[in-house]
């Protein structure tokens, strides 16, 4: 474990994490971080297509060589979770960014540093193990983004995965309620300001007042010819995006609607991976994002098509609870919790997973003239 | 802004106007507002279609030169919102109809006048922009519905929408409960009376006492033949009476099921949207009114059908806590909300929204050997 | 009126009689009438099917010769509502079902009266008007059962109603634990004992203790050939039960599954209207009973097959709550919610309300390309 | 009855028991026994399933000749309830699994004594009928597995049912956070250690510490070739395990979740059990194990494929609040409960609930033009 201090007592799995944090962080920011777009249906509905689906168990297989292991994009990775890109986090630990680094690095978690991040690139960088990837929002100007990626390809991230699916921050009704106050500013962006663009009387701030720094498949296209390293698109919900992002020579995508942070009628994240797998083919390198709280949970999503889950409320709970142990415990619990589902199931490996009895328990019933 | 005063504080979204009504209206006609036909289920129910039914993110796309502008029946408008008929708004606001308006005429939302109005039409018509419809509830004598009528065109309303789902007034349980006092007179209808025709012994009070004085499709073709105004009917829920209407030369349709306050048992006003929308053919006016809260709910109206939107109970909760000036910032909010909406979906009018996925979110899971 | 006395206040529609029989009744009385078999999941469950169903409003058409009058088994009737048999008044009202009887003479509803009644069927007869049928618990001697036919012929009752669901009485727990005292005694079966057999050591108390009791097919054909009164059966629910009803003879059929009174895991009444009446064919006389609340509820049946509905618990609440005065005046509230149902769904007689669109609202949304 | 002592007052169903129980056990025993894996969806789960079937009453049928006797491998049962294995039966009663097995001889119910019993396999022998069962874990020993097997064989338990759904363990978070303590020793393995396996760096606890002891099909082969005793297994959910169990020459199946206590998101056991009949063939012996409450719950396993139900927590309950007694009093109110169900559905006997119309009730309704 990379940090002093002691695990937190009645810590009984992963998402236990989710009462410390209550008690830790001030109720503004909690309510911050627990709420989603508009009045949170998003995210209640994120978790409740986790609870309508069911998993088969199946008995007596020999799993005494099973394991958690994959092997994506090339490199091998102990197991399938990654931490994935969690805005601002001096906001639910003093360390911030650092002692999450340092936890991804103890429980060979793969590491996503956010652009919005509390601490440099650099310096999360230097805390971290070498499986860091680097979230990219892309800025106004193309400087500006430019700047970001040479920054993260020196400072040795191995993946650029850039956000798609903010254009714009629609305000959560449960932070506004709170009283949570934003302004928190990026230090990887200082002395970078992109002021909004004034639109002219009759036009609409959002369409010509915010759009115009909006990524789109341009910008995709432009980076692509910037960097060598692999290029991820996060927060494709819609199988025609996929295929649109294989033809724009994309490297893998994350399936997710930003936790139900924007777009408070979409669909679950759950329930776009079976298209979104279908559209980019089997091996194609896909991950998900989106109500991940249990071992059954990450069981689920990868026998819907994805390869691994990113976390990001259950990583911001365990920051908030206890730093870079917290972080490291909670991973080592879920994945406990994980092989433990894989035991149940019968499943020796992730493709065991893959080809498991996963779904919505349905009664139609029987008839009969009795 | 029309009126003199200040935005109330801890206004988020339109909805939220709301909480500010019920702190402003004395309860009975709180409760009278909010409450429907019989045990409000209709009422829920609106609701709970529009839950029920997810939008899909697209991700990437060039919405520099979005925009919610629409052209219906020759006019052009700025976006879709209507500010539909409301009855005797002297009960939420003393500035009544006057108020409502002007918010009209400032945000550029359609107006649509009630027959039932606290002030009568033609003080209406003098605070209101040149957007301004009146609806017409059939009188029992035609000379007096004539009347109305020939009052409309010369007071330059541009169009009549007849509504037709009310030939009874059903109580509402919780208005009654909550003691609210009806009999609010029609400034329109002084000097008309209609006593209810008595019923003969072993007759019935509704079809005998009641149904005479109802309109039909005879006085819809005696109306037509009335105006050369646009003619359009409010209250339309079954495709065979959209293809009635089109047949009668009807102009335009709403989709109601007037706010829930007629049959308890109706099903949601949006669920009655694609039907009718397959009746009428897909360039034929058309506009949705029922359970419409924010800017998602306008998309998804769109997307199932509707040309624009009617708001009833979002009108007299912001007239009831700002005046003016809460209608019209309300309707500011509502559009932005529908703008972000778009972006988030992708889509840069209102033709991309009726091509968009929206559908309720089902989980038929996968099944697998394992 | 038959009963001298006030109305109650505070009535705005039949159901609101509930409330006032909760104060009128002791609560382990009140709590015996709510309760079902087991723990009330089918007296939950008959409401839900209600619930679920919707009825689309139709408009314009011409009402005014509107009607629901009807024609059952050659006898002429103002409207379709029933006082279905319900057990031992004297429970409710100290006029018992004396007053009961009153009140449907004077609002034109069918009577039925119970083999288990408070008073003698002589008694009743007495009071009702000449639209009375006697309900028919099959004893265990025949003697007993042909005692009470040859009484109820005298009475001048004009049906005979054989309730054949409940061979067994299974006790409702929210009775039991209310402290519902039973043994009342039937006045029409007064002299008559019918000790329950003693099972053999081995033997079930149910099968072999009380089957031998319970009316079979073959009662029904020995019964069909004791009368010349129309015969009636109470309590089918499945369409091969009423292929074999038909084949016996019988002359009309009550849907019901005992108000929930007997099978906790029944399906609802209504779910069993439709296949009943497929079966019997569309002339065949049919009612139904099992959880009318409300004028819509009446529509609802009619729409899904039945002739008419019995009313069990709305009954008992009102004579609970105001006597003959009481149960008239539900009637009369009920019969013109039918009303206003009808004329807002256009329907202008039972034949109409038999063709009318009800259904489940089903949400399956639409795909799109946006 | 086995039992000095009075049956407890208040008990009006089978399913009453458990309040007893609640008053009767330490909050943290009684958390413990009606907790499952994770959050109890499951055991939730198994509830839902059964409340959403319906039994449609069938009526006049001659049941004079009722009877829920049965046969199964050979053997004659009066009714088709089993008293399943259930661990450290000291916790609910200091007379722990003897009471049981008194209780099971007075009422004619089969006995499944768990392995992992408070009293010896031959103390329960000594007290029970001749009806006897023993369920087997398979132990990491194979020594240790054989010595259980012979110890049963020399008792004189009929069969062995081996638990093949319990690889691991989970932890259930009701248990946990009620503190309840485990650790109690079975007194069947007094002797037999078996420490966990210490897994290498890098190895899974879960994979390579716990699963080199669970069973495998391997051991199944390995365990048919010792007895000549029937062999059953307890746990099977999916129709491909069924057939390999009659490949592997098992005698019977108990279809079975482990009443939710092993994996959070399975399916509910209810549902299991048409596929499962499916694949074993209609005579072969099929049992039920979760979520069985009340009679009519018997009733739809039956309906559904099981030849016969076993009972975990209403034995439990049973035990706690009343010893012997109470337990022989639960099964002989849970048969009647079953006798009063077949009555209303008309059956004769079990074969007749097999052919039973046992569904969920949808609504799809019913369109029309009106």
């Amino acid at each position: 474990m990379p940090a002093a201090g002691a695990l937190p007592a009645n810590i009984h799995c992963a998402h236990d994490y989710e009462d410390l944090a209550r008690q830790a962080l001030e109720p503004a920011v909690f309510a911050h971080l627990a709420g989603g777009a508009g009045r949170d249906v998003a995210v209640r509905n994120n978790r409740a297509a986790f609870e309508a689906l069911k998993i088969t168990p199946r008995v007596l297989r020999d799993l005494k060589a099973g394991s958690t292991r994959l092997s994506l994009g090339g490199e091998a990775r102990p197991h399938p979770i990654w931490l994935g890109p969690v805005a601002f986090q001096a906001l639910f630990h003093a360390g911030a960014e650092v002692e999450t680094a340092r936890a991804a690095a103890a429980v060979g978690a793969g590491l996503v540093a956010s652009t919005l991040s509390s601490v440099t690139l650099e310096e999360i960088a230097a805390a971290a193990g070498p499986d860091r990837w680097f979230q990219l929002y892309v800025q106004p100007a193309r400087e500006a983004t430019l700047d970001l990626v040479r920054r993260a390809e020196a400072a040795g991230y191995r993946a650029l995965v850039v956000t798609v699916d903010a254009p714009v921050h629609a305000p959560g009704l449960t932070s506004l309620r709170a009283g949570f106050r934003g302004g928190q500013a990026s230090a990887n962006l200082a002395g970078w300001t992109a002021p909004e663009a004034a639109p002219a009387p009759g036009e609409s701030r959002v369409f010509q007042g915010l759009m115009p720094a909006a990524p789109t498949w341009a910008d995709i296209d432009w980076l692509r010819a910037q960097t060598a390293l692999p290029l991820w698109l996060k927060g494709v919900m819609h199988p025609d995006d996929a295929r649109a992002a294989l033809a724009a020579g994309v490297d893998g995508l994350v399936v997710s609607n930003h936790g139900g942070r924007e777009l408070d009628s979409a669909p679950s994240s759950l329930s776009a991976l079976p298209p979104v797998r279908a559209a980019v083919g089997e091996s194609f390198p896909l991950l998900f994002d989106g109500g991940i709280r249990c071992g059954e949970d990450v069981f689920k999503a990868i026998a819907l098509g994805a390869d691994g889950v990113m976390l990001g409320r259950l990583q911001a709970w365990a920051l908030a609870a206890a730093g870079a142990l917290g972080v490291g415990h909670m991973i080592k619990l879920l994945r406990e919790e994980l092989e433990v589902c894989m035991a149940l199931a019968g499943c020796v490996d992730l493709a065991d997973i893959r080809r498991a009895e996963v779904r919505a328990e349905t009664w139609a019933g029987k008839e009969g003239p009795c």
